[in-house]
This record gives structure tokens, C-alpha cells and sequence, in this order.
């Protein structure tokens, strides 16, 4: 199966250090330990790399991914390692081409709302900086505080603002790619819109590190609404709790963010934060809604009608909360790993109207395969993640068997309901059969065929979103 | 050139007949003339197809491309043919397909706020259906009472509500479509966000229909904003107009549509409508903003904001206008071709802040090669019409060599701005040449690798977008 890429070999790492420099080509035990996983807790999916190098410019990236091709060695791009679908594991060992010294901001320009950024700069710090301008950065992934903005656009992650402002791709003008086979391409350009040529920023966001190393992203930013609350929609019932998301949306009230967490959710982060919250111990579920405004009046005015519908739709109580609403919510993956590092993040989306009839299965499922779940979902554009949760503290191999066997009856009925298997988190290597089994054969020809035509080694990344092992036959 | 291509034969049109109807296959003169053109005014670009069909599925159509393939014979797609850039004309004959009877609503979910149309639902009448259900279908290219739904997908049209609702990209949640080698894809699902698999949906659209052909699109409906104004901000200084969409779009105002129309637009736009307007008699500019709210007192609020910021910035007067002044803006064209049917629509996109700088070239220009020009512009996103006009009534082949002198001068200078040489209508057969130029070689292979991998025969709307005559040698 791997039997077309070759070992990484002393004169592969010379050239290496020929091309970067010594200190950027680190073959040491503790680096290659050190990467042998990304956020992913089970030791049943680490792989090492046989050399890990930081590149510094875009061209050093470049010269490194024409090495591999030269070589035939595979490539694995990353930037913070906080994703979760083991998409920055090396899984054919090989490179792993870590971008996190690729950290500036090269331009920031408020008066016309854009920056450009290199891979490596951290989420929440572009955030912070387009705050002091009065700006949004609106890519608000809950990791946001570590994880990196090349890696946002690699898995276009989503997060807690998609519902007014869309996913990471939405938050795009262009990025500068090293294609497979060492090319430099710029995708897309500071416009408002074009219709010239294909669309390759969109086909490279989201493509995790499959079709090219994304090395510098040009990023919309937007006038920062001065005027925001939270209200917090406490239900008895999920099915009415998941009706409200289409009826807020209906009513024009462009939301920034709905959020649910189920009774377990809150029970299990209120209790790891200390931190008690009403109406928690009567076994209620949570809407979270956040809404920005640009007038105090439009907000008084939104937050009645938010009232208004949360108690027509059978909301038993209606709390006005402030930003803690939100450490709750983001500390929820936190809570989950002080139960077990092994914990498993289902990302499923669905259609808003498939919620109910997705999440009813649920209980069906935990009890087939003695789960333990919490369910936190970001409501508002279908996304939910149920985290089952190694309470039991299986061995890795054995989670890893029971996950499998959890997959591959959950996602075909997640697909049956016109959903995916993943909101925001990327197919990685960790849903890499399922994904080939879920999706149409003609899609996934496209898909291939795509690969194949840019990365003609299939070194960019292997094992991960598609198997092209079939498609590259060693000679 | 042609060589690789086979002529259209008996054997393919009775194969044609067979898949499809007698009535849904077209040999006749009458036929093959009226299908020489799209839009396009100027019989240098004309080429007749030798069969022109009219499937009523997908499965026809598959069936067609499937045959295209076996005989080696190269298809056109077609919808409305209300394209501009030559999109729609079969360049090197063979098939037309029409999808134009391919127009039926499959579904109109006014609660879950999607509708999924055939390609040649008419863009007018979707946004009526939406309009009477109090949604919004937010595409709105100004041929919206001709263009047909496909189209818009494969060329990406824009129009004028973009600034708000972005271009027809961002109305899409998924596409059908039969793949150059006949396999039906489905692209993209109804969710709002995902990260599963490559992000084909915005892959195909705007791809020309070099990539496949699109028979149907699921489209995102939205809340209609039952509150709407407009405002006419005059101008006596084309720099001060240019400056004032960036100051609308920062203070939050939110506009759905930000148009500039100079004062020789103006001046023949009214005279063609004898509706004559104020300050156009004195050599004014106008920008026409339009706002949607969903309160008066959001309406009240932002209006006045509007007018402070024009005046502020140079306004010489601030109208409140009525529904008429779209009439004005979408009536354009057709005073346009009032003068000579064979105009050229310039329609290069700049950034925002590179407005002024780039018109500000146009003058130059129009003295170089002799031409009369008038502007408008979708100027909330930097997406500029500069239409020079045949007012000398030269000859197609006279006016062919004009514009092709004037567009190597006029794109090289939009490129060095950081713009695009397409806002919204597409490079199609006609901006082949100068987007070779003007794309950057490395952009440009990775076009060309997707094409060929998609496409291997390169029959699918061929010598469209980029030229793959030298990547398929005839054997």
C-alpha cells in the first residue's frame, strides 16, 4: 500500500537543510515524537514523521514540496495540530512541513478591510487585532485561542459566528498555495466578486492540505456592530428547542450565533467550571443566541421579538446572559477531555428541519453501543456534535473498535436525511473509510480525478479526505 | 486546431433521435442560424452548431454527452443565451445543448427557505415566486426578465444586489450536474456549512460550462426585508463618487445595492426612456444606493446616515428616489444597443480603493482608439461596465480589431490594480485570449489540469474559458 513512497533518506535531509537551514530540519526523537499526533488523543492513530522542517517563506515551502516530489516522499502540512480529524498525522510518516513560524500579519488595513496573513498566526490574534480597528474578523472557531488561520481555510472550520457570517471560506478573498508540485499559485483576489477563470480558492479551502500547503491568506474583515446580547432560551423539550432556529432566522433577526447544549452538556461543563446555571438541574437544554447590532434600538427591538418567539415556541424560561454564556460553550471540549483525552467529536450537519429526526436516533445508538454522550450543536446551520465520551476507559484499540462500529451506523443515517458527516472538522484520516463509503462513486471519481490531476505523486498530505492508493500503483 | 473533433454525422444525429425525440433534436437551417449567437451582436464571433438539442432530464442529458464522448464531437451548453462574453456559442460547431425546456420548479420550501429549479427556470420568475412567498431569491443579474437560473450559476452572474447577498455563488447550496464524461454529480447538499470532501459546488459554478452542465440548482431563499429605500446621491466629481461606497459599507449601513452611472450614461440612458432626471443637464453623476431593513426605525436610522455621509463627502444633492431609478439603471444596456447592436461591455473588477485610479485611465484610453464609451458600475463591489459603443457603425470585423487592441492596452493596467478582467459575465470565447495573457502560468496549469482531468476528450463547451487545443494532439 505504501509501497511507492520512499524512506526519508540522510541525503533527502541534507537537501533539506540545504534549501531551509540547519535549525529548520529537525530529525531529533522529541520532535518526531511530537508530531506523531495533532489534537487527537488516541494513541491508536499517532504516526511519526521521519523529519519534521519549518519552513519560513512561502519559497522555502515551495522548495521543500519539490524535494518530496523529487524524493517521492509524502507531505504533511499543519499549522497548530488543533485539528480533530487527525488531518495533520503523518500517517506514511514521511515530512511533516509545520508552519507555525509563518506567524505575521503582513498587512492589516482597516480603512479597507482586508489582511493578509501568513498560515501560522493564531485565530484569536487576528480577532483582537481587528477589534482595536473597530473591525470583525469573523472566522470564530471555539479553538480559536490556538488554533491557526492557515488551518481554519485548509478545513474551513466554522464555529460559533457561521450563522450570520458563514464558515472560514466565506471570510475569503485569496490565498497563496504551493501546489503539489511546487508551484506557487495565488487564488482568488481582493475583489467584492469575479467571474474570471475557476473558482480555486474555494476548491483549495477545505481540501485539508491535500491539493497544496496554504502559505498566506488574504482575509475580509467587516465593520464591527457596536451593539450585542445573549439570551439564553431554556427548553424542557429538544424538539421545541430545535425548532426555534428556523423561526429566528425567518424573522429577519440574523442572528450571529444559535447554539444548543443538551442537560448533559450543561451538567458536565457547569460542573468541571463550577459554575451553576438555572434551571441545569431540572434537566433542561439550552439555545444560546447571540445577536450583533449597529443601533441600540435595533437590538431592544430584536431581542423582544427573540422574547417573543422563544416563549411562543415553549421556552420555559428566557434569561438575558453575558459573555460567561460563552465560556461555558467554548469550555464544553475541555469538560469533555477531563472526563477522558479519548473523547470522539461527531460533527455531523443535516438540514435545520432533519435536526429533530437526527437527534431522536441518538438515544437508539448510545444504547446499542453502550455509549456515554453529551450533545453540544451548533443549531443554527445544522451542525451537532455529539462527543461520546471513553467514561468507561476502554484501551485505545478497543475505543477506536467501538467508534467504528458507532460510524458506520450513524453516518449512512445522517446521509439519509440529506446530511454529512462533517460540519466543520474536515474527513482527515479519521473518517477517511466512511467518507468513501457515504459518498456517490461519481463524486468521488471527480474528487480522485481532481487529486490526481495536481498532485500527480500523491504526496500532498496521503490518507487523508480520499485513499488514492488504489489510483497510484507503484511501478 | 479542429482536428481532434469529428463533424456531426447521420449515425450520431439518429443515435441523438434515439436517446432523446425526433422533436428534441434540431437539424434545420432555421435552427442552426438562430444558435450561432448568444447575446452577442457581432457576426465576426458567429458559428453555427450542426445539431442543436433539447433534453428534458438529466438522464437525456447524460445520455447526450455520453454519445458526444463515443462520436468525439464537441457540445455547447446553453440556457437563456443571454450571456455576453460568447459563452453560448458552439465556436467549433457539433452540439448545442438547449436547456431552455428544462424549467420547472422541482421544489419551492417556503418554511425551510430553498427552492431547487431546472436549469431554465427563468431568474424573473424564481424571484417572483420568492417575492410572493415574503422571500428573497437574492440574485438579481439586470437580464433577470431573460436569464435562466443555469446560466447564471455557470457564469457566476452578479447584478445588483451583491453587496448585501454576494453573487449568484452565494445563493447556491447545491448543483446537479452531468460531468464531461456523462456521470451525474451531485455537488454541494442543503447544509448550511460543511467540510466534506473537495468544495465542487462552487468548483462548477462559474466554470463556463467547461466542467460539466448544470441541470439543476438548489437555491437559499432568504427573509425578505419588507422596508426598502433608495437614495440618489449626485455627484459633480467622479472621484468624490467612487469614495463613497467604502464609507457606506464601514459605518455598517448594510446596502444592498451601491450603482454609479456617469453623467454620458445618464444623458443617453434618459433621452433612450424620455425620463428626464434631475442634474443630468448639468453634467452629474449619479450613485444610487438602495437599502433593505426590516423595521422603519432601521430604515429612518440608516437613511439619514446615508445622507449625512454623502453630503459629507461631496454630495451635491441627496435624492429620495422611487423604484423608477432602477428602471433607469437596468434600461442601460438597451440604450445601448439603441445605438449599435454590436456594443462592447467592458466588465473588469477592482478593489474597492482602486475605483478612481483605474477610471481615472479611461479617458486616456478612449482617445487612444478612438472610442465612445459610457460607464456604470456595480461600484459596491468594484465591478466597472465601461461600455464603449460602435457610434461610427463600423464594420464586425473593423470593430473586432478595435476592441482587441483596446482590451491588451485596457486589461494589463486592471491586472496591475490587483483586479480581474470578469466581475460577473465570464472570459467565455471572447476574453479567451487576453485571460492566457493575464493569468499567471501557474494559475493557469492548475486550470488546464483540471479541465483535462474532468474533461478528457475535451468536449464540453471547448475553446471556452481557456484553450486546451494544445493539451489534446490529435492521434
Amino acid at each position: 500500500m505504501m509501497a511507492h513512497f520512499n524512506p526519508v533518506t540522510p541525503e533527502l535531509v541534507a537537501d533539506l537543510k540545504r534549501v531551509l537551514s540547519d535549525k529548520q530540519v529537525k530529525t531529533d526523537e522529541e520532535y518526531l515524537t511530537a508530531y506523531q499526533t495533532d489534537e487527537e488523543g488516541n494513541s491508536y492513530y499517532f504516526h511519526k514523521p521521519e523529519v519534521v522542517v519549518f519552513p519560513e517563506t512561502t519559497e522555502q515551502v515551495a522548495d521543500v514540496v519539490k524535494l518530496a516530489n523529487q524524493y517521492l516522499v509524502p507531505l504533511t502540512p499543519r499549522a497548530a495540530g488543533s485539528g480533530v480529524a487527525c488531518g495533520a498525522i503523518p500517517v506514511y510518516h514521511g515530512i511533516v512541513v509545520e508552519l507555525e513560524r509563518m506567524n505575521k500579519v503582513l498587512t492589516f488595513d482597516a480603512d479597507n478591510m482586508y489582511a493578509v496573513c501568513q498560515t501560522g498566526v493564531r485565530t484569536s490574534d487576528l480577532q483582537e487585532m481587528a477589534r482595536q480597528h473597530h473591525l470583525l474578523y469573523a472566522g470564530d472557531p471555539s479553538s480559536a485561542e490556538s488554533c491557526q488561520i492557515g488551518g481554519n481555510v485548509a478545513n474551513n472550520a466554522g464555529g460559533n459566528k457561521a450563522v450570520k457570517y458563514g464558515t472560514t471560506r466565506n471570510q475569503l478573498y485569496s490565498l497563496k498555495v504551493v501546489t503539489p508540485t511546487g508551484e506557487i499559485v495565488t487564488a482568488g483576489a481582493r475583489l467584492q466578486k469575479s467571474s474570471t477563470g475557476l473558482c480555486l480558492e474555494q476548491l483549495f479551502a477545505g481540501s485539508e492540505g491535500t491539493l497544496g500547503i496554504i502559505t498566506e491568506v488574504t482575509v475580509k474583515l467587516r465593520p464591527l456592530p457596536p451593539y450585542r446580547f445573549n439570551v439564553v432560551c431554556v427548553f424542557k423539550s429538544d424538539e421545541e428547542a430545535f425548532a426555534l432556529p428556523n423561526k429566528i432566522l425567518k424573522a429577519g433577526i440574523d442572528p450571529t450565533s444559535i447554539e444548543f447544549m443538551d442537560n448533559e452538556a450543561l451538567v458536565m461543563t457547569t460542573k468541571f467550571l463550577s459554575m451553576p446555571m438555572p434551571h441545569v438541574d431540572e434537566g433542561a437544554d439550552y439555545v444560546i443566541v447571540t445577536v450583533e447590532t449597529f443601533s441600540q434600538d435595533d437590538a431592544d427591538r430584536k431581542m423582544e421579538q427573540l422574547c417573543d418567539l422563544a416563549e411562543a415556541n415553549g421556552a420555559v424560561d428566557v434569561l438575558d446572559a453575558d459573555e460567561r454564556i460563552w465560556k461555558l460553550r467554548k469550555q464544553f471540549a475541555e469538560a469533555a477531555r477531563d472526563v477522558d483525552k479519548m473523547f470522539q467529536t461527531e460533527d455531523f450537519v443535516v438540514p435545520l428541519d432533519q435536526i429533530a429526526a437526527m437527534t431522536a436516533q441518538i438515544p437508539e445508538l448510545r444504547e446499542k453501543y453502550d455509549l456515554y454522550c453529551v450533545t453540544v450543536a451548533h443549531i443554527g446551520d445544522g451542525n451537532i456534535h455529539v462527543l461520546p465520551l471513553n467514561a468507561k476507559g476502554l484501551s485505545p484499540e478497543a475505543w477506536f473498535e467501538k467508534i467504528k462500529a458507532f460510524h458506520a451506523d450513524l453516518f449512512p443515517r445522517v446521509y439519509a436525511l440529506g446530511g454529512k458527516m462533517s460540519g466543520e472538522h474536515g474527513i482527515g484520516y479519521k473518517k477517511l473509510e466512511e467518507f468513501a463509503k457515504c459518498t456517490p462513486a461519481a463524486e468521488l471519481h471527480v474528487i480522485k480525478a481532481i487529486k490526481k490531476a495536481l498532485d500527480p505523486n500523491n504526496i500532498m498530505n496521503p490518507g487523508k479526505l480520499v485513499d488514492m492508493t488504489g489510483d497510484f500503483v507503484a511501478d
